[in-house]
């Protein structure tokens, strides 16, 4: 099977990034491949950004789909533009920040998301009210840091994020983290190691979900909110996709 | 002060009718001006053209902001872009849903919401948990109809919106209707002189709520969610109104 | 447009006060009367005082109706009577706290209400909860001070309001403040100035809401929970308003 | 000990009624009195008629303290005055509602209420929803008859509220029924038998529970939301409550 | 009357001290018996204690129904098995932690919740939101001690539990106490006295509500989610018990 | 990796019909091994079935445990034991239950459970409250049937099914089907292309979440609410697994 990550922003950086983690955890047999939405700014961290990138968020799912591939994969962690993802496509769509709650919440009780911009706090947590996480999810927490600097195992920016979990568990009582980051695999595993506590990371979780829905033969269901738009209320480009 | 009402879709019939409902019902002394999206589909009947239209919204809250308007108001009824406005904009922005919402819970326990396009339903009713009405709305209904057909007040279309509230009324036990539409304010008072309780338009209502905003000296709060995104995140044609 | 602000307590320096502030906000055109409830008690610090003032205050509503007014005001914070007022009356009764709570949301994802009195906590929280404002209002805090000593804008009393408005913006991370006392329209101006961030003040709203509704044509809805009482099981005085 | 019931309302039968149902199902040396509200209406059929009777039920109150009495009860259905009354007593105090609603779900995972005045369903799911109820109650239905009419135990009143229990069991798929009334205990074990599931009477349940109160020590607590009122914020007759 | 308390665990320290606590608030007339369940581990500190004590809790409250008691109380904080023995018990069945809730929300506003093993932290907090309490409950405290050690009421144990009543007041702003243990009621009485609040202990509070519901001819509703079960899914020595 | 599956009860035609189903959709290399619970009644149709296969199935969690298995699968679809058997395990544990309604959540925005037993519909509705998906999950229907009857996939039963899917569609809105029975994956393939929407199964849907979780290096948290009991209070034969 092929999945589809898409990048809603641009930086390459970010996608190549995003690519290196949903190929490491994919299973044998399935091919990974991360694209950045057209025109996008370079990156999601507010919902300006996010209503810039959406329209051609789209266009990429439009592209995948006529691609043939088996499942799309939203690649910033407040999953903008799902629904109009999953309205347009026939095969899954996953967002990043939900893959991420989900498996959280198969391993603890409680848990909290450390994310990198106070602009992204509210969006996720309406997300986590929308998807039915907020009693599960007990606070969400800011790490004021540049992506960048967390290349470095070893940098301040990790012992921030660190620093984070060790208030999560004594403050939050938390009992797994969720990084609100896009294929920090690496970083995940070392602070989980540290901390003694599951770490999620979301691109690794949602290639996996996507994987998990596709075997069983599940996709996105078109009767009702993610039903296809009218043919005729789309641009000529996207208007195959409509019904 | 000049209100700019926004029209996230580009049927110039709709622009024209969302300015006459917004005039109608504005104080002397406010200048009501309705202007399209930038390069926005025709009308937003779902997610996937609301994404589509996200970064026209974008562009004409800048241009407003520019402009100097005292106010925005979104003017599709699931509130598209909301958020986004809300970051770049100084001066106060509502939604036409949202409008209608907070005015109906003064005058009635409960209320029901008509909407004309079932794509649309989860949309709203997620609003309605983000706004803190799932309580007060019982039930977001469809009748699927053409808004055209609406510039009737005798139509076929006509009545079966009026059939819905019938419904409402027996089967919801509601006390006030919510139109899903936007601009329809002569329908809304002809029906609600019919059936004997509140029918609440959201153009005039978000018309009434941007003004005692801007009378009581009230702008959207620039802390926390709503603060201004990082200037070097945005497009050169909208740096102006970064932080 | 005649609106009737009724103070629940009778003490008349309040009822001067609540007077000034919705004059001060009011449209041209707009008359405002100020009027304690009959007999009521001084001032209503909790539900003893709420509950001597309610035969008086729905006294008033009734001379109101009676009166031809075209909407009511309930002036104490916890909006005591808002059912009672709103069975009796035909036009739009609108209470302060509830009027605050509606203009925060509009222009903050979160805000933090600001009291005087610690036995009224517990009914402004079941406000928020009925009115659908429980996940905005991140918390109600209390700052025991005197409203008279409130008078004067340089008081230790306005310093302890600004010190609570320091914690809720860091403790809280609310984006708003609502001021959970009558009338304190200029010390609003003044704390918003000061911190930054909108501070609402429920008079001002109040006046500004029944207008708006007033000149959308909405009233109380009748049918419901609402509807008047039964004419026979009403005191002679206010036989004329049942059904 | 000595339990005080009071009925909001004056009518004599009704608390002639009311008394005869607590007196039934009290312990022995138990000795049980009713009153009605000082200057209260006849009957409490909504909001208007209990804004018109608190103040006559906190005087009751006050003299059930000045009395000695070991517990009070609110014998109206949607609970009036509940907050005055406790912030007033030191002794506990019930309302029938509350009583009914504990009980129900001791016995049953899902119940329906059943009252009789329309206007009254709104505060009686609010006060579901305050007492955290509102997830085991399914539905509040209303048979409207006339309370005198039930006193016939084989009466076409009767037959309407046995009806509105066949719906309960056969569309809520409830387990219980709470009667919305006072003091029909009779009615109550006559429909049990009948239709094979508890029916809870709230005064028989309210004497219950003020007496395990008393009997195991518990009384209102008086710091937080129920201190008692300032002294001087009270009417010279009932200011030896105060604080 | 006679009513079985069942201790999920069987350390007969604890059997008895329930033993007693129960029979002290009894009313006269009143049988109490305290009976371990079969073959369980010795105290339920945590869920796998608690599924190893199920079926030996179902023997007792088949045995119990046998023996004809008037009613059931299993007593251990959490609640175990109490779905299990309504479906299997025609007498009414109470657990001790939801006992104390339900009169902890007649006396307070707000209460805290203090245990004594963190591992049934979260037991304890599914229970409050499926019950209703979750809004009345601001907390549940973990007091790290050995019961043993509370058996001296100026123990340093009970050192530890009157600190935490202190921050409950201070920092959960709590009305009243929950003591998250079984039998210990002169401790309870002994704390309220000094903090001045009410303290509920949860086996003298069930053993007041089952005696209210015998009292009222209340019983666990047959119909729906406690239904019996099929008799031949139950072996043999509880098959006359299945339907 | 090895993935063990515990059927709570110990009908060996379900054993072999469960373990079928989670081999015909595991990964390759998973092996997939089914084992009834211990001294189990033959079904779980309710609380006191499942009350009485606790102790049992924690036996198998302790010996998969010893044998080193990768993860446990719970297969009841109201998920008994989950507490216990995470408590217990150092591998990750899923109900079928749960798994069903996280992939259901994944490609619709509403479900419908559709299970074969009334009895455990409260436990369901009491699951979907505490997993979070109450707001996603409409409906829990009932088609009562008897499991064998489905082996045939044109049998009556299966018409039963499909009619129920049919309502949910209609009435309920929904958008996809949980089939609250364990082991039909053919079943749920055949009713998804004559319904045209997704119908999740559960076996399947927890061995393909068990897999992405140990892929993804996740076991259970031990922090907190699932931290292992202490040793000392387990009996001889488990205590090496605890603390």
């Amino acid at each position: 099977m092929r999945i589809q990550i898409i990048n809603p922003g641009s930086a390459p950086g970010t996608t190549a990034r995003i690519a290196a983690a949903g190929r490491a955890f994919a299973s044998r047999g399935t091919e990974v491949i991360a694209v950045p939405a057209t025109d996008a700014p370079a990156s999601i961290e507010g919902p300006v950004e996010a209503a810039l990138a959406l329209a051609g968020l789209v266009e990429q799912v439009a592209r995948g789909e006529s691609d043939g591939v088996s499942g799309h994969i939203i690649a910033a962690f407040d999953d903008p533009g799902l629904d109009a993802a999953r309205s347009l496509a026939r095969a899954p769509v996953i967002g990043i920040g939900e893959a991420a709650f989900h498996l959280a919440s198969l391993v603890a009780g409680r848990f909290t998301v450390i994310t990198t911009h106070a602009r992204t706090v509210p969006l996720i947590e309406h997300n986590l009210v929308r998807y039915g996480f907020s009693a599960r999810c007990v606070r969400v927490r800011v790490a004021e840091i540049s992506l960048h600097s967390l290349d470095d195992l070893h940098s301040a920016a990790r012992d921030r994020i660190s620093a984070e979990i060790d208030r999560a568990i004594r403050e939050d009582r938390s009992e797994a983290i969720v990084l609100g980051t896009a294929g920090l695999a690496d970083l995940a595993r070392s602070l989980s190691s540290e901390h003694g506590l599951p770490v999620i990371e979301g691109v690794s979780a949602a290639v996996r979900l996507v994987e998990s829905l596709v075997s069983l033969g599940l996709a996105t269901s078109k009767i009702g909110g993610w039903a296809p738009p009218r043919r005729k209320s789309l641009p000529a480009r996207l208007s195959g996709l409509g019904d």
